[in-house]
């Protein structure tokens, strides 16, 4: 077993025969937000139900991840389920449930998965990424203190910082950033899911105001497969995030994460509850 | 009842307890495509069960529908399952079964929304309706004749109508075309659903080659409340939609959807199979 904190946070312990899909987990301290889990750590932890099941078929192409109800540090279980599998898709639910902090058990997550096992095709880039300086000249940004998931990720800010002064005079929605694990970790499906939630709330850059926000839900596209995240292997990712429209208490972010050569891995989306 | 098309294609019986959300439903020739029906008309019926369900909270905020396998003309069963009532936000769970041609039942169609009750907030649009010609000066487009839900649509094609020659000289994956339903019919939640996918496969246009493609899972982001739909009336709706990345027999495509008067009412994507 890898001790990374990342890998000791993702640890399944499966309940019953593995092809049962059911598994008891917990939440890692390591990867703690402000009132739960950082969101990627529970989408990876979706992913790793699905990528450990011993019948699976290919690999990740798409996930959604709802986020029903903040997780506590007690104990999980997550029921992964195979809904159907076709010749060369394969569709899955996922289901976490746990006992909060009252005793009462409840749905805390729900997802769906579809794995598929790709065929080499005509490829295309239309989202090329963007003319940017490379990782070694952007500084390392400076961090909240004290909140946990922040010190498992190594971020270089190009453009689009947490604002440093909330003055309600924000112009635009736009990050652009490099990013890796830290410490560093080889990149796979399970840390691509976990760092495709990585851009802070869009309404806090747009509006240079900190109200209470969070992803109520979140998809992501997996437009690679284990060959090209083997050779992103350790290095820096670029990351660019966006706003489109902000609407009565939910606003969408629309992400993407290129490898340092190029190669546009996710496209992601997600749903975000703002307050005021 | 309505005797729109539309609606009588959504009709849902419930099968026992309205509470328990379970229905009985048949997919409708009026929306067929071509091995199977329009997916609009699939998210629409999924929104169709929660919306209909009594102990509903709020209006949809996103919805993501995976169509597992093509549905048959038969009947089907669908369940919506309420997976938590949070004091502003639920969460709900949607499976449709169908027993196949080889008398084989099976999952066709898996489903998550979110429904809430909105409150007023700040509100930006951050992505403004493109500039274009009023739909009264932009002509219908010729369609694909034998193909029952194209001719539920009203379409007027901006750019990127389907390529007329298949020379595989395509340059871009973008369309900006007005659209509504035929025959009129106000908006609502469930129309905009259905509308939502209208678009048709981005590889097509990008590389004026008609590869097989379908559309594998959808999720859409609704920024509106019953009030601004009211108010598109039976107006045109403006939609843009575009590729991002084309890898290994899967691409990804992004839609947006404005009122006339430019409030942005959806924002979608999809991850879409094809082949070669």
């Amino acid at each position: 077993m890898n001790d990374h904190p990342f890998d000791l946070a993702l640890a399944l312990r499966a309940q019953g025969a593995p092809a049962e899909g059911r598994y008891q987990g917990a939440s890692s301290a390591h990867y703690w937000n402000m009132v739960g889990p950082y969101g990627g750590i529970t989408a990876a932890t979706v992913m790793k139900a699905v990528m450990q099941h011993p019948d699976r078929l290919g690999e990740p192409v798409a996930l959604t991840v709802n986020y029903v109800a903040a997780l506590t540090l007690q104990p999980f279980t997550l029921v992964a389920r195979i809904a159907r599998t076709n010749r060369s898709t394969q569709h899955w639910t996922v289901e976490v449930t746990q006992v909060d902090d009252q005793g009462q058990p409840g749905v805390v997550v729900t997802a769906t998965v579809l794995t598929a096992v790709r065929r080499l095709t005509w490829r295309q880039i239309d989202h090329p990424m963007p003319v940017t300086p490379p990782p070694e000249q952007v500084p390392l940004a400076k961090l909240v203190d004290g909140v946990a998931w922040l010190d498992r990720y190594e971020m270089r800010i190009v453009e689009g910082a947490l604002p440093q002064i909330w003055d309600g005079k924000g112009e635009h929605s736009r990050t652009l950033l490099w990013m890796r694990d830290r410490p560093l970790r080889p990149l796979d499906f399970l840390s691509l899911a976990s760092i495709s939630d990585l851009f802070y709330p869009r309404v806090w850059l747009r509006r240079a105001t900190r109200v209470p926000a969070g992803t109520v839900s979140m998809t992501v596209y997996f437009h690679a497969s284990q060959t090209e995240l083997a050779a992103a292997g350790t290095d820096h990712l670029l990351g660019l995030a966006q706003a489109q429209v902000y609407h009565d208490g939910f606003f969408d972010q629309s992400g993407q994460i290129w490898s340092r050569n190029g190669h546009l891995l996710v496209t992601t989306h997600q749903i975000v509850y703002y307050k005021e």
